[in-house]
C-alpha cells in the first residue's frame, strides 16, 4: 500500500459529461480523507504536457456535485497524439512527484492512458465518463442517465408540436456509433420507430420498412404524429437527408430535429450523481490497493474494475431483439423475452 | 349585446404555441359562464372547410392549462387560401349556427379572418398566439414566454460544454423573421452576440464585427467560452454556414447548434398561463360587446383592443439600441437608456 | 397457456407513483397484441367493488407514457379491508368474465391480492408501484428513480438559500418505513447528514451526534451551509420538532423543509418509463404463461418473478455502512467497500 | 457627474431571490465600463459592519447570470439594528473610500439604507430583490417570476396526485404579507380558490364559502380534485390548522402542502435574468447621475426611479376583483373587467 502523502492527479478528458464534476468532488474528499495530497490538470492530457494544473482541497470541490461540465475542463489534444507529447507528460508527472493519475473520459481518453503507459511509472486508473455509454466493462458510463433524460424532456416538446399537427418527425441523438441513447430514448418516448446500428441493415431496405411502417400506423389510427429516433452518425448524410429521402420514396413529409449540445450539458440527474461519487470513491481505493492500468466500473450494482485494454473494445451492444421489438407496436410484446437494456 | 344560448366557436391555427391550451379553457368557461353553446374546430382553418368539430364543455378543458400543444390541433391549409375554402367555411359556420368564431394563431391566421370576412357575417375576433411575439398592439404573444425560457434552458446546458472546452458556439433559435426571441435569450443567456435583423448589416461587415469582437475577448479575457445567439433565417444559408463562414474568414472554429422544435412545445410558464386566462376571457367579453375584427391583446398590462388589419402590420421591433448594446460588455451600459425590451 | 380474447383487467391501488401510466400503456398494448380484451378498473379496489371499469384501447394509452398519476385513478378503500368487499370484488371480476387482473401498487395493494385470492380463481399479478422503494424482490419499483430526482431538484434550489446564508437546513423526504429515498438523495444531493432506519440508534444520541458534526464542519469549514436529509416517520413529531431539539440540546438554529407530495407527482424520467414498459409486457408474458399470484419485478437488470407473499415481507434494506459512511465526509472513504444503493 | 475611478459597492441583504446574482453581474459590468473600481460586501450588512469586502472584476461575475441565490451571500443583521451598527458601518464606507453603495434586496434592506442614511454622506441606491413582490413603485422585483414558475411546477406534480385521488388540497405560497405570489400560482395552476389578505374576510365566513365552493364542484364536476392555493400567514396557525378546520367543520379531508424554500432557490427565469440586467445598468446610471436615496424599478416596461422612503410603504396590492374573479369557476368571467395582475 502506498504510503500517503504521495500525491494523485486528475484529469476530464474527451467529450464533457454530467456527473464529471460530481466524480472529481468524489475523488478529492476519498484522497483527502486518507492523506494524499491531490491536483487537478486542466485541459484534460493538454494540462499533462504544459503543467497546467491547480491544487484541489475540500473548498474546491464544494457546491460542484449538481454541475454539468467540468471545473478542470477539457479539450481534444493533438499534441498528446505524438509520442513526444506523450513523453513531456510523463516527465511532467514525474516532475511534480504524482504517483497515481485518475482519468475520467471515454474511449478516447483510455487509449491515451495505453500511450502515457509505456513512459510513464506511476499508478494509471480510469473512471468511465462518457454520455454515450459505449465502454465495455460497465453497466452505464457516468453522463448517459443524464443524457437520455435531457433528450427525453427534449422530444416530449417535440411531441406536443408532432400531435398539434399530426406530424412525423425524425430526432437525431447522439450516441457516436453505438445505440445506447437512441434506443432507451426510443422506448422512453414511446417512439414509433428507433434507427440505430445494431438493427440497421442498409438505406434501401430501411426507406421500405419506415415508409410502411408509417402508412400502416396512419390506417389503424387515423391521424396522429410518428416519431422516429435515430442514432446520428447511421444514415448516410444524417436525418435531413432521411427526411428527403422519405419524401422522395413515399411521399411521406418528415420535420427533422438534431437535438444536438444539449444533450452534453445540464444538471447531472441522481443516478450520475450517485455513480460518480462510487466510483470516485473506488478508485481512490484503486489507488490505496496500488491497481493500475484498470477502470472502474459497475455491473449489476456492483463495484467492478475492468483493465483499460479491455475497456475500449466496443464490445457493448444494445440488444438487437429489444430494438426489433419497440419498432413495431405489434411486436412489443417480445420486450418480454428481453432483459437488458 | 348578443342574446346567450348562441354558439362560439374556437379554432387554433399555425404553429402551436404554449398556452394555447390555456386560452381555450378560458375562453370556454368564460363562454359557458354567460350560457354561450360552445364548440372546437380541429386542424384550424381545415376544421371550418371539412365541418370537423367537437363540443366543448367544462370537462373537455379541465386539467390543460399546463399543456403544450393545442387539444383543438393545428394544420396549414392550402385549401383556406383559396376563394372556394373561404366560401365553404363561411357557409359551414353559417349551417352551424355559429354567431361568433375566436382565432388563437399569429399573423396568418389573422390574414385567414381578413379573408374569411368576405364571406361571414359573424363575428371574428383573433388571440395572438405565437413563439415570435411578431404581432403588433400587445406587448407579448402567448407562447412567447415559454419559448424563450425552453431556449435559455437549453443554452445554459450547452454553456455547460462552451465553458469545458472554452469554445465558441452559434446557437440558432426560432423568431421567423422578429428579433424578440433572439434579444431576450441572448441577454438572459449573457450572450457575447446577438444577431438579428434589426442591427443586421451585411454579412461582410458582420463577419469582420464577430471575429474582431471573439479575438478582443479571447485577448481580455484569456481562454473562455463565446456564445452568439442568432435569428433564424439571418444568416444566407444558416449558422453552419456562418461558422463555416468565420472559419474561412478569420480561422475561428465554431459549433453550430439549431434548436429547432423545442421550442415551440413544452408546458407553458406562468406568464403564457396568465396572459391565455385574461386574453381568453376578454374576448368573449369582446364577443358579448358585439366586437368585430379585432384582436384582444395587452399593452403595459392593460388589456386591449387592436384592429385585426393593423395587428398583422409587422412594425413592432425589438430596439435596435438595446441590441447594439448587449453585443458588447464594453456598452453594456447603453442598456440604461433604453427601456422596452 | 390461456386462449385469447380472454380478458384481462388493469387496476391501480395506493399512492400513486410516476410511472404508472407508463405500465398501464405497455400492458395494453402487450394484451391488445395477444388479442386479449383489456379493462381498466377505476379507483383501485373501489372500482373491483363497485364495477366501475372502462375500455382500454390503443387510443387510450396514447400519450400517456410520460404523464405522472394515473388515469385509471387510485384510491384507499376501507370497504375492500372486509370479507364482505373482497367477496364483491371476486363476484364482479368474474361477472366481467376477466381471467387475470394486473395490480400496479405498493405491499398495502398485493396485500389486497392476497386477501382477493380467497374468493378469486382467475390470475393475479402485481407489479411494483411506489415511490418508496419498500417492495422485496425487486431492485427498484416504478416511480422511485423520480421521486429521487424531484426531491434533488427541490433541494438543489433549497441548497442555494441555505448556502447564501451559511444556514443549517433539515429536508424531510418520503420513504414511509424504508430509508432508500433518503440515503439516495442524501447521497446525490451532498447532504452532511443523512438520517434513516437503518442507522437510526435514539434521539439522544443522534442529537448528540448530529451536533457534533455541525460543529466540526463549521470549525473545519468555516462559515457553510449544512444540510441534513430525514426519511419521514423517522424523528417522533418530525422533522420541525428535530429542529427546536436541536436548538435546546445545543444552541443550533435550523430551518425545516417537508418536500411533501411534490414528491409524488410529476413527469416520470426515463428509468421508470423503460421499467414501466419492460415490466408490463412482462406481465402479460406471465398471464400468458398462466402464473398466479407473483409479482413481476427487475433485479441486476434482469426481469424475475416473485411470488407475492415475499414481496411483502420488508425485509430489503439500504446498506447501512453506505449510510455511515455519507455521514461523514471523514468516512466518505469507506464508501468503496459498499456497492449496492 | 462623479469622477471616475471613484468606488462603488455592492451588497444583496434580507432573504435571498433568483436573479440577485444576475443584478451583481450588470452592475459589476456597466460599472467597470465607466472606471469604478467595484468591491462586494459579504452578508449584507454584516459585511458593512464587519469590513468584509472582496474585489469584483469581470471574472468575478463570470457565469453566474444563471445561478440561484447570492455570490455575495446574505444574512439578518441584529447589529445592523443599532445606531451603533450603522455607524460602524458607515464609517467602514468612508474609510474605504465608497462614494455609492447599491443595495439589492427588499423592504427590510431598504430600511437600512433609510437607517445608514443618518450616518453616510455617500450615495445609496437600492435594487428590488425579493420573491415577495411586496415593493412600491416597480411592477415586478427581481426573484418573483421565477418563484411564481418554481411554486407551479410544484403544483403542477401535487396536482396529479390530487386527480389521481380526487382530492383537496391545500397549498401555502410564500409571500409574507402581500398576496402576488398566491394570486399568480393560483391563476396559473387553475385553482378553485385563492385566499390571500385581499380578498380574506374572517375564518369563520371563508370556512363557510370554500367549504360551499368545494360541495357545488363536486355536485357539479363529480369526483374530481380541488385546489386551494393559500397565501402564508394568513389562515391562523397555518394550512394545517386550515385543513383540520374543514374537516370538523364540514367534515371535508383535505391534504395541506408548504412549499417553503424551494420558491426561493433555483436558476432564475429569463424575465427575472433580463430584469436584473436591465436595473442593475440603470442603477451605475443613476449613481453617474449623482442620484441618491432611490430605488430603481420598471414600470409597464419603462424604467424609473422611486424614493426609497416611498418603496417601502406596502401600498401595492393585487386586484381584489382578479382574486375573486378567479375564486369562482361561475365568476371567471369577471376577469374581463380587471386588467392587472
Amino acid at each position: 500500500m502506498l504510503k500517503n502523502n504521495n500525491k494523485i492527479a486528475i484529469l476530464t478528458s474527451g467529450g464533457d459529461a454530467p456527473g464529471m464534476n460530481a466524480a472529481i468532488r468524489s475523488l478529492v474528499l476519498a484522497a483527502l480523507h486518507y492523506k494524499f495530497d491531490v491536483i487537478g490538470f486542466n485541459y484534460g492530457f493538454n494540462g499533462l504536457i504544459n503543467s497546467d494544473f491547480c491544487t484541489l482541497d475540500e473548498a474546491s470541490v464544494r457546491d460542484i456535485i449538481h454541475r454539468g461540465g467540468t471545473i478542470l475542463k477539457s479539450a481534444r489534444s493533438p499534441q498528446f497524439m505524438t509520442t513526444a507529447g506523450q513523453k513531456q507528460a510523463a516527465d511532467n508527472l514525474n516532475h511534480l512527484g504524482v504517483s497515481a493519475l485518475v482519468v475520467i473520459g471515454g474511449d478516447g481518453s483510455f487509449n491515451g492512458m495505453l500511450a502515457l503507459k509505456g513512459f510513464y511509472q506511476g499508478q494509471l486508473i480510469g473512471i468511465p465518463g462518457t454520455i454515450d455509454n459505449d465502454i465495455d466493462g460497465t453497466d452505464h458510463t457516468i453522463g448517459f442517465a443524464t443524457a437520455v433524460n435531457t433528450a427525453i424532456e427534449a422530444i416530449d416538446k417535440i411531441r406536443d408540436t408532432a400531435d398539434a399537427f399530426d406530424r412525423v418527425f425524425v430526432v437525431e441523438v447522439m450516441g457516436r456509433h453505438s445505440g445506447f441513447l437512441a434506443l432507451n430514448v426510443g422506448i422512453a418516448c414511446a417512439a414509433e420507430q428507433v434507427l440505430t446500428f445494431e438493427s440497421f441493415q442498409n438505406p434501401g431496405l430501411e426507406l421500405q420498412n419506415i415508409a410502411n411502417h408509417i402508412k400502416q400506423c396512419k390506417d389503424e389510427r387515423g391521424q396522429s404524429s410518428y416519431l422516429i429516433v435515430a442514432a446520428e452518425n447511421l444514415w448516410p448524410e444524417g436525418v435531413t437527408k432521411l427526411c428527403s429521402d422519405l419524401q422522395a420514396y413515399a411521399n411521406i413529409t418528415c420535420t427533422p430535429c438534431v437535438l444536438g449540445y444539449i444533450q452534453r450539458g445540464g444538471d447531472p440527474v441522481a443516478k450520475d450523481r450517485i455513480l460518480a461519487t462510487k466510483l470516485g470513491v473506488a478508485a481512490i481505493e484503486a489507488v490505496r490497493a496500488n491497481k493500475d492500468m484498470i477502470m472502474i466500473g459497475e455491473t449489476s450494482g456492483q463495484i467492478c474494475e475492468v483493465p483499460i485494454q479491455l475497456a475500449v473494445k466496443h464490445k457493448k451492444q444494445v440488444n438487437a431483439a429489444l430494438l426489433n421489438a419497440q419498432n413495431s407496436i405489434l411486436d412489443i410484446a417480445e420486450l418480454a423475452q428481453l432483459n437488458k437494456i
